[in-house]
Formats: C-alpha cells, sequence, structure tokens
C-alpha cells in the first residue's frame, strides 16, 4: 500500500508542471533536488544566479541542467530580488532558496515591490507522513516563529489551512501542544491553547477545529484519549494539525521525529502569496524534493482557489 | 544482541533484590507493576495503604500479594508519610507512587522530618533506549521542572550523573538543547546553555562534558555534525544526555519518540536521597517495570558509593 505523502507526490503529476524559482541557485544540493524534482515530474526550475557558477556546480556533481533555463545575475541580493519578481509575475510558482543567507532570502520574499508579502505572519509548515499512521500531520511552526504571541498563533493556524486543504484535508483538527492537557496559569501556552479554542468556538478562527490544550498522546493516539478518559473532547488522538508552543518544542519534536522515525516529510513557508522552499542545510535531497512536490500542490490549489 | 535497557535489567538481577515503598498502593496499574517486577526478579514491595482495599484491588485483577509486606493506613496523606519514612530509614530502597495526588505524593518526599530532601531541586530523569541507537540517552526534564532557570539547569545535570553513573556511563556528554546551535540573544535558553558550557570548562559543573547550544542532529546524529561542520565541537552526534529548554519541549519530545519509535524506557525523580518513581497514568506497565528497574540499580549504586 502506498503512503500517503507518495499518493500526494502522484496527485502532482496529474497537472501542468508546475515551475520554482531558485535564489541564488548555485548550490550542489539546491541543483541535486531539482534536478530529481524534474526527473520525477515534479517541477521544473528556473535558476537565478552566477550562471557560471551554476554551471561549474552543476558540472561538479555531474548534473545535467541543459533543460533549466538559467538567468545571469550576478549579485546575490539582485537574483533574489530577479527570481521572488518571477513567481510576483507569474512566470514561476513557486520560490526556493539557494545559496544565500536566510535573512536576505526572507528579504526578498517580504519586499513590497517584488515579494510575496500578503499582510499576514509568515510561517512555517512541515507535513509529516510517520510510517504505521494512517494519516499525514501537519507541524506548525518547527523552525520559523520563535517565540509566537497569541495572534501569531492565530496566523499559523489560519495559514496551515491552505496547506491542508491542498492535501485533502478539510476542516481539520487542530491541536495546540503543551506537556500538559489543562489550563495551568502558570504556562502561557496552555491560556493561549484554550484561548485559540475558544475563538475558534465562537466563530473567530474557521475552517478548522482547535481543541487545547494537549499534551502529545492525547492528540495522536486515540487509546491515550481512551485511557485518560478524556471522551467529551473535540480531539481525541486523531489531531491532523500539531501547534507547537514555540520554536524550540518543535524544532526538537520534528528532529527526533525524523531521527528516529520512519518519516516522509516536506516543509514549507506560507503566508505569502505563493509558497516558499526554505530547506536547511540538513535536509536530506529527498525532503527538498518531497518540499517541492507539496509547493506544487498547494500552488495548484491557489490557481484553482483564487 | 540484546539491548542496552535489557542489559541494565540483567545487572540489577545480580545484586541483592532491592524493596520499593508504594503509598496508597491501591492502585491496579501499580500493583499490576509490583508483580511484574517482583517475578522478574527486578523488586519486592512494601504496599502502604488501606489493606481492605489493596486486597480488593488486586482480587479485582487477579494479582496475587500474599508475597508483599502491607501496612495498614487508611489516612492517604498518613499512608504516603509512613511510605516515604520507610525508605528515609532505610527499611526500603525506594519510593513510589500510588492511588494519590502527585502535588501531596511530592508533599511527602519533600517532608523535613520523614521526607527524602537533599537539598538539591527535584528533577526527573528518562532513560531511552531507541532501538537502532547502541547507546542509551537520558532525557532531562520532560516532566517536572516546567520553566528551568540556569540554576535549576546546573541542578538538573548534577542531579543526572548519579544516574549515568549507575547505568555505567561515566562523563557523559550533555547537551542542553534549542532549536538552534548558536547562541541568540533572544533565545534565553540558548544564552543557558553557552553559560553551563562556560560552568563546565571553568570547572563549576564537573563530572561531565557540557557542549550547547546544540540543535538535536548535532546532539544525536553523527553525520549531521559532519555535514553542517561541526568538527570543533565537544559533541558530534555522541551526547548520552539531552537537556530540555523546558517542559513543554522535553514532554513533547519524550511522547514523540514513545509513540513513532521502539523505545525501551524508564524514568525516574532524581535530586532525593534515594530513588522515586513517580510515573504517570499514560505510561504502560512496562514502563513501571522498567523505572523500578532504574530505581533499584540506582539504589545500589548509592548505597556503593555513599
Amino acid at each position: 500500500m502506498s503512503r500517503p505523502f507518495e499518493e500526494l507526490v502522484a496527485k502532482v503529476k496529474n497537472f501542468e508542471m508546475k515551475k520554482v524559482s531558485v535564489a541564488v541557485a548555485q548550490d550542489s544540493a539546491v541543483i541535486e533536488a531539482v534536478r530529481m524534482a524534474k526527473d520525477r515530474g515534479i517541477a521544473t526550475a528556473i535558476l537565478v544566479g552566477d550562471e557560471d557558477k551554476i554551471k561549474a556546480v552543476a558540472a561538479s556533481i555531474n548534473t545535467d541542467i541543459s533543460d533549466f533555463e538559467i538567468v545571469d545575475v550576478k549579485d546575490d541580493i539582485e537574483a533574489s530580488l530577479t527570481a521572488v519578481k518571477l513567481v510576483r509575475d507569474g512566470v514561476a510558482d513557486m520560490y526556493m532558496k539557494g545559496l544565500l543567507q536566510t535573512k536576505d532570502f526572507l528579504k526578498s520574499v517580504l519586499n513590497k515591490e517584488v515579494g510575496l508579502r500578503t499582510g499576514s505572519a509568515l510561517s512555517h509548515v512541515c507535513v509529516f507522513d510517520v510510517k504505521g499512521w494512517d494519516h499525514l500531520m501537519f507541524l506548525t511552526d518547527v523552525a520559523f516563529i520563535p517565540y509566537p504571541t497569541l495572534e501569531d498563533k492565530k496566523a499559523m493556524i489560519e495559514n496551515v489551512l491552505p496547506i491542508t486543504s491542498a492535501c485533502g484535508v478539510e476542516n481539520p483538527k487542530v491541536a495546540p501542544l503543551a506537556a500538559v492537557e489543562v489550563v495551568n496559569p502558570k504556562m502561557p501556552c496552555t491560556v493561549e491553547a484554550a484561548e485559540l479554542t475558544r475563538m475558534n468556538k465562537e466563530g473567530e478562527l474557521t475552517g478548522c477545529i482547535v481543541d487545547g490544550p494537549l499534551s502529545l498522546d492525547l492528540a495522536i493516539e486515540p487509546e491515550a484519549a481512551m485511557h485518560k478518559g478524556a471522551t467529551d473532547r473535540a480531539i481525541q488522538g486523531d489531531a491532523d494539525v500539531l501547534l507547537f508552543p514555540d520554536i524550540h518544542a518543535g524544532n526538537l519534536v520534528y528532529k527526533a521525529m525524523v531521527h528516529t522515525a520512519d518519516v516522509i516529510n516536506g516543509n514549507m513557508l506560507t503566508g505569502t502569496k505563493a509558497p516558499v522552499i526554505l530547506t536547511s542545510r540538513s535536509d536530506s535531497a529527498e525532503v527538498k524534493v518531497n518540499s517541492l512536490a507539496l509547493g506544487a500542490l498547494v500552488a495548484e490549489y491557489q490557481k484553482n482557489n483564487q
């Protein structure tokens, strides 16, 4: 039986191939990933950066890039602005970081003239397929917002909804996580979790079912919910979205699962006009390709639901 | 090949059987666990609580407790003080929570006359054996201290050392974790991680090697350390102890690993005169038995190293 993430990737092949614009593309790991993505029918690429260096990097890893468009811009900042504008103008469908500092990449994403800003906070979403689970899990935010405020958390939930929809999950169950499942005034994240739940109940936060605070076992293990007698809760081990209290909790859980479980995952930035792929040095080529597949799926969803 | 945790349990059988004193023992999960522990040669028990209820609970789960000593104390608070005094007086070797509120159990642990207080902060340690890893991992604190201060974190490291030693790990490598591996003044836990590292280098915190802040991949994956060029660090994917920034990060990682990976684990409270077993409702009988084995090992170590 194919796994849920593999089914997502299969869906991508059913529509016209999407195009990723890469900022400062002279990066071997990124060139390897876009090559793999093209070969699998997931996405094609426009490589923006120093053309000589791009060709030299591709040659150094014996990778054919003759079927990719190259836009020669030597200066890194200028390359990023050129690359993001291609997405803003609809020439490309999604935007990916190459060999430049994350902060410079983000400046291009947020640039008022050529960037992808929507007015919403940006946040990071990770789509997880854990072996043995029959459904996808969406994690936010494991990489971008250090200490989200209540407003940020509301935006994080709103930002994840187009992604769950693009992946075929409607009205997802969102679990604001903590170490405990009851509100404790000494633990601010439990208070905020309850507040998000209230907003959801009272119609200030729609398109999902929010129930928090929740401990991770109550969020993901139906048996734990039963064992703890949590049978009156909206989420009983069947959460779709895991909302983390801060970046440390999110990032440590993300890495714990990647390094100890059998996980297929893709990641993207959201809250933008088009999908933004911001992978890290420690991500494997598979994660980068999966992220491109996820971006393509979300781009198609956004095109059809504007 | 036997797994590291199984080797620990085998060691316990080499010395005289330890005795656990159970506070308010009329709890079916606890009775099941002490029965299993005795049958496996790990520990025997003194059951302190309402004798009639203890016998009724044991009968309801068809469990023979005729070989355990029962001390009949009807009142729960009084039962906890009687049970902890048995450990304080050396009649029993470790102390375990039964059917009473955690806060009342902790009051007995911290009681000045009959408790197990040492002057150190109490903290929680979890010993993990993850399938595929060749060594044990010690997690602190996933259940007890909500938001540890720098002083608490120093105590957490000092408290874990008798446990690593009891498990045969000398001069353990301690990784104060964060989402990132560089100090960021906007992330207090990274500043504290660097401060703990400095204390260790300058001899204020000894018996271990501290290197932080570390992201989880650098702490546990030698390949990630190599890939990120972190070859000058004291820890390069070979951490023994994972020190979490707060209870949310620790608890969520703990539960993520328990629910997605193949893990054998035991847990205990430390910073006390004798091992304290504080398991939670969601822990399986196996975790409770493993915790008793861990407690027996630490009790033996403390006896030989006073």
